[in-house]
């Protein structure tokens, strides 16, 4: 890096949270860029080094209250909050700032799907129509030229990657698909629940938000596009006693003629000169070790042993390329910068 | 219990492993056993508390080689040897024995089938004719006329639980079946491989054996019968890091006129004077810490949101009821015993 | 058990948390004790399958209010309520019957140390004199007579148990003892605490309450009674990423002319007619492993490298020799039941 | 960087455990190191990414053996190989390599001492005279100028750190030292063995090795070094289900005159200007979680309950601080680099 280079200016908004903490790992290691605000709700006025002590040493400003923080200072906020909650954040927020949003409240383009699934209606649908949907790889025009980044959940991330290309070269039947997903539980926040106790989780593994879970509808939207029709999906997540990692394992229908090694074929094409998106050799199986604390989405297929199906495999961290690192990603295309800035980490195993 | 009632005697042959250590567990509680004769390969001459020190109170025999054990002793031998050695051993046993196997080596009835999936053709094809598969609520009137029970593997008896009676009851199409199948890590067994190392496990999740896991044939067999046509599944078995614990999400598609309600009621009624089957309320998802250290097995049915299908969850603990609690029920069913002596505990949570 | 035999009718108020369905798993083995009552505060009104699906086979009664329950038909209540608050409550509790309370109100003796430690002056002096420290195996026969058992704190029964004959032997220094404690997070209960969520206790260890802990003057008040003389320790406790288990390591001055074999000479002796209190071979550590879901304690006895020094470990379940095990255990022994009654069960591994 | 600027050539011996990947994890992203060459025994021949995916990436060289090396290419070697074998390695190195030696042995300046401890006399004494201990921050100088430097092992550098300062000033008493230390399974190695299983491991905590582990030795010379007289500690390990991080609890007897806060702010003054040791604010525990991942060392102190005594807290990550960070802030030393180049990522948490 050239030392004169002028940084980004970045604030966090809801910086208290794991996403928000995975923000600042990343970025106090970016080379361009510069936390210049972290707000806070209840955590107001406390040191970073109080609410993360991993981050006691990074030297970075006090948590204040969105109200408080120097947004004239700042170019990129990245936005960490509850669903519900931010678009009320974001609609008020200056306008001359690039603006990455790790909630859901912008990834349905439809405001009435939004409602269904959230429980109630979207105050801020001008900003849900300007918002692009960032799955950086499949997007990078469009979140190149945006100023509001929905930044895509981290299910739909680990699905989306291997699917869409398939669906888009018609390798895959539309009508049926499975998504059998296993998430780790910081997938799940920072906030107190009983059901995120370590004694609630250690030592078992369960299903949860069986055909219910509002990551589907943000899978079908992208799935629809990429197919040319509209898409439903079987996703059934489940929660995993780990802190990171997303494993989807995904059943899918080969279209006629097609065998799971051109699946293969089509993916390994598609992400040959991707850094972050790779595909794994015939007959491994990629494990959520391999991208611990990385950006990186590794993606494996086998044949099914049922006539005319394949199995594909895919694995992210949930936190990184399922969060906070295509957060990165996508700040780094908005900014022109280079978009591997502050993402090349190798994963962290054991 | 009756004090003057007589005992029967057991011997476990292979007691150094994690199925050894759950019988004896059970078998020290069981009010109508007593184990005479517990037999090892390298561990011969060692105490079992040195082997197992959580059983050392037990008051248990030392350790012996087969050759050693009094086997006039014994009316039941528990066989707990690996695959491809079992087969010499049982037909080496004396024929006043009952015998419940735990390898796989008598679970599949066609000859050819197991020399094409465990690589060696079969040493004693007499006893595989002879052998009855022990799913115990399947297959209970045959158990208790066997002499030799071969126990279902824990993946088998997690995905038959609830397939048999819906194939049975014609709900649901038998060539459109994805089982996807998550364990602990203790049914890689104690011998000591890279793979099962904490530090290879803990923190990750990954498929293995993909589309190419000795228990498919297995599952396919039994569900070929309840079907009355050859069925070939989709199964996929996952690595978790927790010790103990089967979750199997098994993806159905429904026949014609079925709704996912008809099935839980099915198996509602399948299970309803089944002491250790149950069926869990609409709507709720069961976990593996439901039925930790218990023979029970859970199943949960859900409408899939694709049309037409809907989803089967089925936890087990894969030592207990995929293991050695299913061997103990199978003891006594073959012995006239109440088939829960022994096996009445409560899980063990958290 | 003679099936005509009158079982022993127990309530459990505040059956909700961890100790509460480590009391239910218990006693619904017990042969001798039948549950009649179960109180929850926030969760009354719900079936305990609901808040605890592990136990919804057992067949109980649903969750009421305190005030709700039929005291008259029960003859033992288990008291699982937070310290503070408990205090009322087993002041409110018709004196007739016998109470075991889990929580701290009535171990300390010294009503002005409670109030220092606890925060807030005792309700119940007179109930606090009338309590008996129940830690089973040196308080047997007031055990026996007492009405109203303070069942010992998790940390105090794991350092106890060896620490007790060693200071009533005159074989270690009174002054110079350092108790470094490791525990699984169930001992913090089932409440929503940030602190306790999995993905802040997985992968690490720490320190917690560093010579600030409640249970070092519970600890101290029996030592200072075995040694005959005020006795103060250093205590630590650590937070283990495991559901259950307590390891003590205790470093020892050796009295003059003590050896370490002499402690586990004399602690074997102590020891040797107990049911759950075993002391391990000669150079054996013993690890929470072999004690997970059983009533014992184990404890091994190694010489220090330093000169005069000893270094004794001590491993229970915290749920159950440390809480509700011992709880049972000082039931059946103000009942006049067998001791091991309802506690015969192995532990459980892995 | 300077684009233009000459990397540093890097070897590294046995680079198919976990410390050997841990460096290819750092040094991948050292602005000025390349890894030019990767041995291994048993996987020669293998790609780096068969033995480890989640370095698949990383655009290495192949694994090749210690013959097949090339080692006038390389600057400065890294042996991760285990002790014993580890002295005939180094001693057939080129003169021209930097040797950095992870093993232990040579650790030890006195050879009888290693005779003792490690079972076998020493055959390269002449470089065990020449090798330099090399905790960094105590020992720079001597470590920037020396050719063959012994990289301390994990416990010792969690324990010197803290107490070699207190040593110095004289605060407390050498006669009088506990270290109570805690480890994650990493700390084992990757070889297969029984006792590292996941199953083994998971779920339990134990002492091992007790007044008995080849690290006492290794703490005692450093200690003694500083208290300038010999110097016995009382070492006892604990293995913890985590894969990473080393928590030392010490319990020490404070000088007379010195208090608990003497020490915090001796260690304060101490590690001001280091990058990588650090001093928790007063009443703080660091917890092994804080330092995941990255080469941090964090201190606390407490004044114990027992008068006249403090409890000292260190932790490290024991693949970084406590093994390959240490090594590569000890090349960049020696070759007279940056001493955090390579060494700047942020902990990971969760």
């Amino acid at each position: 890096m050239n030392a004169s280079e002028k940084k980004v200016a970045v604030a966090i908004v809801g910086a208290s949270g794991y996403t928000g903490a995975e923000l600042v790992r990343l970025l106090v290691r970016h080379p361009q860029a510069e936390i210049t605000a972290l707000t806070a709700g209840r955590k107001v006025g406390r040191r970073l080094g109080q609410v993360f002590p991993h981050l006691a040493g990074a030297g970075l400003p006090d948590l204040v209250s969105i109200d408080a923080a120097d947004w004239d200072a700042a170019e990129v906020a990245f936005c960490c909050l509850p669903h519900g909650t931010t678009q009320d954040v974001v609609a008020g927020l200056p306008r001359h700032l690039k603006v990455i949003d790790l909630s859901a409240d912008f990834r349905l383009a439809d405001a009435g799907l939004y409602g269904r699934w959230y429980g109630q209606a979207h105050r801020a649908p001008e900003l849900q129509k300007e918002a692009v949907y960032g799955l950086t790889e499949v997007a990078r025009d469009a979140v190149s030229k945006a100023r509001l980044v929905a930044n895509p959940g981290c299910y739909p991330t680990a699905a989306l990657l291997p699917l869409i290309p398939l669906l888009e070269a018609g390798l895959i039947d539309a009508r049926d698909i499975v998504i059998d997903a296993k998430s780790g539980v910081s997938g799940a926040g920072r906030a107190a629940k009983e059901s995120a106790l370590y004694a609630e989780v250690a030592e078992g593994v369960q299903a949860y938000g069986v055909a219910a879970h509002r990551h589907a509808p943000e899978i079908e939207q992208e799935l629809s596009t990429a197919a040319g029709e509209p898409v439903t999906v079987s996703f059934t997540p489940h929660l995993v006693p780990m802190n990171r990692g997303i494993l989807a394992t995904i059943y899918v229908r080969l279209a006629p003629g097609a065998a799971a090694d051109d699946l293969g074929a089509a993916l390994q094409r598609r992400y040959s000169g991707e850094p972050f998106v790779g595909v794994v050799a015939a007959g491994e199986a990629p494990s959520t070790r391999h991208v611990r604390g990385s950006n990186g989405c590794l993606i494996g297929v086998f044949a099914d042993r049922l006539a005319g199906r394949a199995i594909v495999l895919s694995v992210i961290d949930n936190l990184v390329k399922g969060a906070s690192g295509q957060a990165v990603q996508n700040m780094n295309v908005m900014c022109g910068l280079a978009e591997t800035a502050g993402l090349e980490q190798a994963p962290l195993f054991p």
